[in-house]
């Protein structure tokens, strides 16, 4: 998915706000606004957003000279995600459809992002999104390909998600292999972050090798790559993810909840919505 | 009131709004956004808001060869609010203290507003800011310095707002000056729209000179000048005016909404606040 015009306000607002994560000098955080400001005319419009992303929060990390902005946020969400985490476990347990309850419990996580949003309240996300309707739903092609593939690449998103992905991933009981990014970049989940929620207790942890926030694949390392083009079945979550890989033709499918209003309009959706779309459509 | 760090992403978004008014031509819509972003390094944190909305504006004006982007809104804005002048007039009428209510309509046209703010429905605007408790009200020192004063200099804000001005200028009924923008600026009022609100058969018009969002008097002309220097009560509507002229040592008295965070944290409110605040403390 292509940036679109819309997005360079918001590429200012992001840079100021993780510039002010950062550092509480307001002489740096205007050297971050400045620097990003001269950034914005070189931006082409056939860039992703997750590329752009990683310039910025590049810029911001080397002005401040803070490599992680959102450590204390991302440890403080994850903390907050293990405290629910029993109450996600009773709610799938006693679901109908347990696998349906825990996808949706997957895309309550995503409401933890620091990027283009803000506020949120995990418990009230977890009882909205376990009643909310689908704007896009192929949960009967997810199913289907579920059990047909052997084994599941699921990329991670944010930290304190990470909790809420392992509800999912302890629901589809498949060999998965997680991928993080391979450093800090917004409130994005690590390899230190999904150890922390116990993701490597239920699946195969590893990094896709960039520092984009989204998996751009010009920035991966080669074993993520060989994996992500053998793969049978891709699992995507949030935004980010979704940006960096809607045009591919792969077996994946993504789950998010709409955050941004670029993004509903690339969908056709509303912000608010959620989604788990893909599958073999995304393949044709 | 001099911006601060935050003012920088509303800076560029400001400028992609008034571009998309302006033009569909997407290639102008990005020169727009490039000669902003490449702008904003050289603003000093010694600026006032208005100062950097004339210079982001008039961007807008000579990149789109559109000197007037809001011109249709500006039309509708007025039509819509000549639509409630009976409804307004009749409240001011059968209210216990018609100086106050009428006071209260003015603050609520101040919500005419396509600079920070978008959307509105005038006539909800009424019926909320005729009940709302003021965060901020000197109204018994208004009430006095009005008694006193041979003569008012009124700061007008927005088209369609001055219909709001007028039921307060009928209701005030003390002979007074209304003030305009020399240059069409956002939906800013300029002559013509006071005009077609009606101003011309309640107060002498004139235009302060100012291309900018805000009485800056540093580009008014003498006539105002003399005017402003001399004046024994002067009623400033608005954000863009207040920004303007917040730290001015003359008999002002500002009504306003607040409708950005930036003013919100100057003024110590909250967004959404009405005000009516100045006179002789302003002065002390």
């Amino acid at each position: 998915m292509k940036i679109n015009l819309d997005c360079f306000p918001c590429f200012l607002d992001q840079a100021l706000r993780a510039a002010k994560m950062a550092t509480n000098d307001p002489v740096k955080i205007k050297s971050v606004l400045d620097a990003v400001a001269l950034m914005l005319p070189s931006i082409s419009l056939e860039s992703t957003p997750p590329e752009i992303g990683r310039r910025i929060y590049g810029c911001v990390h080397e002005i401040t000279n803070n490599r992680d902005p959102y450590r204390q946020i991302k440890g403080e969400s994850t903390k907050e995600a293990l405290g629910l985490y029993p109450y996600m476990k009773a709610l799938v347990e006693k679901s109908k459809d347990p696998l349906l309850s825990a996808i949706r419990m997957a895309i309550a996580g995503n409401i933890i992002d620091f990027g283009p949003n803000r506020k949120f309240d995990l418990k009230e996300e977890i009882d909205h999104t376990r009643r909310k309707a689908f704007a896009l739903c192929d949960y009967e092609r997810f199913k289907d390909d579920l059990a047909r593939a052997k084994r599941v690449l699921y990329l991670g998103d944010n930290a304190g998600e990470c909790v809420f992905d392992r509800v999912l991933l302890e629901t589809m009981g498949k060999p998965t292999t997680y991928v993080v990014r391979e450093k800090p970049v917004i409130n994005d989940a690590t390899v230190a972050d999904a150890r922390e929620a116990g993701i490597d207790g239920v699946a195969e942890l590893m990094s896709s090798g960039t520092d984009a926030p989204g998996t751009l694949l010009e920035t991966c390392n080669e074993g993520f790559l060989r994996l992500y083009r053998n793969a049978e079945l891709i699992i995507s979550k949030g935004q980010g993810n979704y940006e960096a890989l809607s045009g591919e033709k792969t077996p994946i499918f993504f789950l998010l909840k709409v955050k941004c209003p670029v993004i509903a309009d690339h969908l056709k959706l509303k912000e608010g919505d959620i989604v788990l779309t893909g599958g073999s459509a995304q393949n044709s």
